[in-house]
């Protein structure tokens, strides 16, 4: 069976807290760095899935983003398939 | 001046113990999830850059991503433009 390679990305929803964005955001200044805003901050979680099909292997990743990689009250997830 | 939008990817490096990537693993047999493996878990990390050009915004952006949101020497990041 094939393998296939993913990356899932978990966000915080918009309007839910986001405190790591904010302490990137108030760490700017130190840096002088000028310009930045709206900083989220997520998880990028990267894994291998051995299918049969890359329409079985996307399920299984979306399986695990939904019920294991994220909180589906505050986090919003997505798939990327990796080269 | 325009606004342009990364998402940065901060990941573990090859050979860099990944404990968050082994919970994940050790997770699976709950969920009754089988042929799932090399599982690494990062940060994405995504932020608005106001710059003249894409080019000056990357490099704020890069700067950010190797001062301020990853540890050189155990993590490796990407810069993606988002739309």
């Amino acid at each position: 069976m094939p393998d296939f390679r993913f990356a899932v990305a978990v966000m915080p929803k918009p309007g839910i807290l986001d405190p790591q964005g904010r302490a990137v955001e108030q760490n700017l200044g130190h840096l002088e760095v000028e310009g930045v805003r709206d900083v989220r901050v997520g998880r990028r979680v990267e894994l291998t899935v051995q299918a049969t099909a890359e329409e079985e292997a996307r399920a299984t990743a979306g399986r695990l983003a939904e019920e294991l990689l994220s909180n589906p009250l505050i986090e919003a997830w997505s798939l990327e398939r990796l080269a």
